[in-house]
């Protein structure tokens, strides 16, 4: 893969940011000649499918910014520093849902654009729900929803939901989870 | 919704750059407080699955700097100002991979971090390929290789393949095209 491979020159940070920043890297082409590659510099996160049973799942809705709309996403949330992602997705699932769950099981990580940030987000199912003390960020405003899980499908399918980490979750059941 | 949604105050443009840009807004958040928002300003791009015949498809192989790895994706690639997204794939398709294609369809748009960028990736299947001049960007280096969709089915689900819009047109293909 050395014919592909770009090497690393020097860093240039633009921004650091209270949740994000933003780099301008000088990286030198298998070529020979200098590059720049412009990114994000992402802490990383994690998303998490919850099963209240086997046909319902946990939903937020909350309005995202950039893109100017209320989304409807399985919940997530940024590592802090040093976090260990499950300790990261036992912390979200609580603080967004209310619940807690006895099983906790991996799918998998991905890159959101690996071409414009190193942000990996690890996804995760949840079953075996118990109630708990839900506490929401201050500052955050979502809504808890329940979903059928065929409903949510149908909603990847049509558009309707459009998040990267509740696309996968999503299809990432149907794929390999859901007849086993 | 209203409840959610929170009320745009102030554009801060941090940086703007010959891809991406980076922007901390200023919003005003239901309960009326102000908040920042830090977020890449992209100008959107498309991915395609092109199928050589129905088992195979054809998968870049690139360097990609933020992650810091060679990976394996499908073709790709940012919308030119004012380019629509049917004519960016066709571009893309033909300069990555070298075919054109009798007939693309559109699989979904997605976001692939919307609490952090305003892209928005557009993902189409390409059939029917018919053999072209391959006119790759200069000073970018991709290999361009044949992929078993079963294979790559696999990859995905063994976290080789990580890069979301490859994940999702693999999936997407596996739930909603495959037994059409």
């Amino acid at each position: 893969m050395k014919h592909l491979i770009e090497k690393f020159y020097k860093r240039n940070t633009i921004f650091t940011g209270r949740a994000v920043g933003f780099r301008v890297d000088e990286v030198v082409l298998p070529n020979g000649k200098h590059a720049t590659r412009e990114y994000m510099d992402h802490p990383g996160a994690v998303a998490v499918i919850p099963f209240v049973d086997k046909d319902t799942i946990i939903m937020v809705r909350q309005y995202r910014h950039p893109v100017g709309r209320v989304t409807l996403e399985v919940p997530a949330g940024k590592l802090d520093k040093g976090e260990k992602p499950m300790a990261c997705v036992k912390r979200e699932l609580q603080e967004e849902t209310g619940y807690r769950a006895a099983e906790i099981i991996k799918l998998n990580s991905f890159w959101p654009t690996p071409a414009f940030a190193n942000e990996v987000i690890h996804i995760y199912s949840a079953t075996n729900l118990v109630p708990a003390k839900q506490n929401p960020d201050e500052d955050e405003f979502i809504d808890t929803v329940k979903v059928k899980y065929a409903q949510a499908l149908k909603m990847v399918k049509n558009g309707k939901i459009k998040d990267s980490k509740t696309v996968i979750a999503i299809l990432w059941h149907a794929c390999f989870q859901n007849n086993k």
